[in-house]
């Protein structure tokens, strides 16, 4: 089959390499249907040593089921199936707790042994509790919006969910990119009345707007955290959902979120040390809290408003291309050229 | 009136000073009945540079309303009423979301102008939201256990609340200080079944398990951690209550808690940068939160508990000293000679 590897920052090519096999009694195989290039996949597209070993990419794909391991239940080849971007066995404690990316026996795609979402065909470990079927026919217009499931309409929630979103809380939502579009999105479908979207891409916040937003501020730093306080009476807002993961996105939070408030985080952070004393967020009663998303647990929560087209988070996708165009994929968004791409195999 | 003054580390005076007067229509006048020494206040007996100007002292202290202003109401004088060691109006947007610790118009005891509670007498700026009425009279053998309801109590219930500490979460406070104990207490209180102590000092955590500890550790760093975790299945527990304040109790924290869990803060923190990247916090989903303690917010919920003697929270204090001996009572604790000390002015 065709699959991506990335060898380096800047290097993907796309390979010919042997189908993936059944390895374990709870795998199945998925051909995949759907996959996308995640704003993550940046992350080694600008930092990965060279390496003589490619790494397999992708993490968020649909497809159908081709085979199951004697230990699968609940699923048969045919099925049509969308695949959270972390493995789980959805039993153990923590998937009871809601950390599903805690799992005992969980792992995130992509991995060696299993591959990645931009091919053909992965391997799916702990099959049963990671595949969620989709009630909709393989060419439904539904797909790209059901594939958000996988991971980035779920991190939108998570971060929303993870800072106590709801009809009585004032929203900041920092980054423009497809994160932080859904993040508005689900921070709306959990009832939030006012939603800040920072952002600097007009075509992006516009479509934030879409989602949403009700106000958009494009400034950053210390201009864009006036800002934020002139919009909410110099108070900031209750809940700072923030969706970059760098130390100038944290810095932005701390100065735009409300005392008492929360700082949610789903922009898989470039840092470790960072401010967290008197002055940032004790004394003030901050929360900080976030992480990857179990977007195993959120699926069955989210699904229905896509399928009822109340909402339709696939409209973050803005360029499609096959699989052999996986590496124009990278550069158009790299280059911003593209918001998302989606990518059809 | 005699009143105590910091004017560097180790350097505590009691000197006589004028009583204090009304300054601002809300404020009252509060004459002390009971005062304590906070384990904060061993933070500038260590640190504060030398200063011809003494800074007064103490922020916990329950007492007799002596004289109101014109625009305080439901407080007379002759009431006995605790002080929450935040002034706030208790009604500001902040203090209704229960952050009074922010309220715009309120502030911290000891301030310059207001004076600090280990003295004969108090100036209380917004006293109608800040004085609460005690039911008991001036020589109750409650009102030590009641003076913690000015911070030391609400300051253990403060980390509980805000780790969402329940039936259903294990519980691991570090520091066996005196809001090390009263959080241990608090997570009884909310139906804690597991609590772990951790701390050094026997007598200490011999009434931490008094207070509702399942467990203690004495040891610290990795090998504190390694034994948390052999407790725990090697999983951690879903809260960590942090009531020390210097970095390698947050260190630790991070390695007891549970993935998915909660670190809350209530130690002061003696740091500002510490790590809060993928490998530290957002890696395994954690949250974390704290601050001081909105006092104010708890004494309602958490004075019937003392009134009817199902918990005795000032068995912390194990040290009496009237006022001109307040300078022995840092002494004594900051050489931990005493857990906490009372003082009768």
């Amino acid at each position: 089959m065709r699959a991506t590897f990335m060898y380096g920052a800047g290097d993907v090519r796309v390979e010919n390499v042997p189908d993936p096999r059944l390895s374990e009694p709870t795998d199945a195989i998925v051909r995949t249907v759907l996959s996308c290039i995640c704003g993550s996949d940046l992350h080694p597209y600008h930092n990965l040593p060279p390496s003589a070993q490619g790494r397999p990419m992708g993490h968020e794909f649909l497809g159908v089921v081709e085979e199951t391991g004697p230990e699968v239940s609940g699923f048969a080849a045919g099925d049509l199936v969308v695949v959270p971007f972390a493995f789980q066995d959805n039993t153990c404690e923590f998937c009871r707790e809601g950390v599903q990316t805690s799992c005992r026996h969980g792992g995130f795609f992509p991995a060696d042994d299993s591959g990645g979402g931009q091919a053909e065909a992965v391997r799916v470990p702990q099959a049963t509790g990671t595949l969620v079927k989709l009630p909709v026919d393989a060419d439904s217009a539904l797909l790209p919006s059901l594939l958000t499931l996988a991971d980035v309409y779920g991190t939108g929630h998570h971060a929303a969910v993870r800072a106590g979103v709801s009809s009585r809380t004032s929203v900041t939502v920092i980054g423009d990119g497809a994160v932080g579009l859904l993040a508005v999105m689900a921070a709306r479908r959990l009832g939030a009345e006012r939603i800040i979207l920072m952002g600097r891409h007009k075509d992006r916040t516009d479509l934030g707007r879409e989602f949403g937003a009700t106000d958009v501020v494009a400034e950053r730093g210390e201009e864009g955290i006036a800002l934020v306080r002139d919009l909410t009476g110099g108070d900031g807002t209750h809940a700072v959902l923030e969706c970059v993961g760098l130390l100038p996105a944290y810095e932005q939070a701390l100065g735009v979120v409300r005392a008492g408030g929360v700082i949610s985080r789903v922009g898989v952070p470039q840092y470790d040390e960072a401010p967290i004393g008197f002055p940032s967020l004790f004394g003030r009663n901050l929360t900080l809290t976030g992480g990857p998303a179990p977007a195993r647990n959120y699926i069955d929560e989210l699904m229905p408003g896509i399928l009822d087209g109340s909402v339709e988070p696939g409209r973050v996708f803005d360029l499609t291309v096959d699989l052999d165009h996986v590496p124009d994929g990278y550069r158009a968004m790299d280059l911003r050229e593209a918001l998302k791409v989606l990518v059809r195999p």
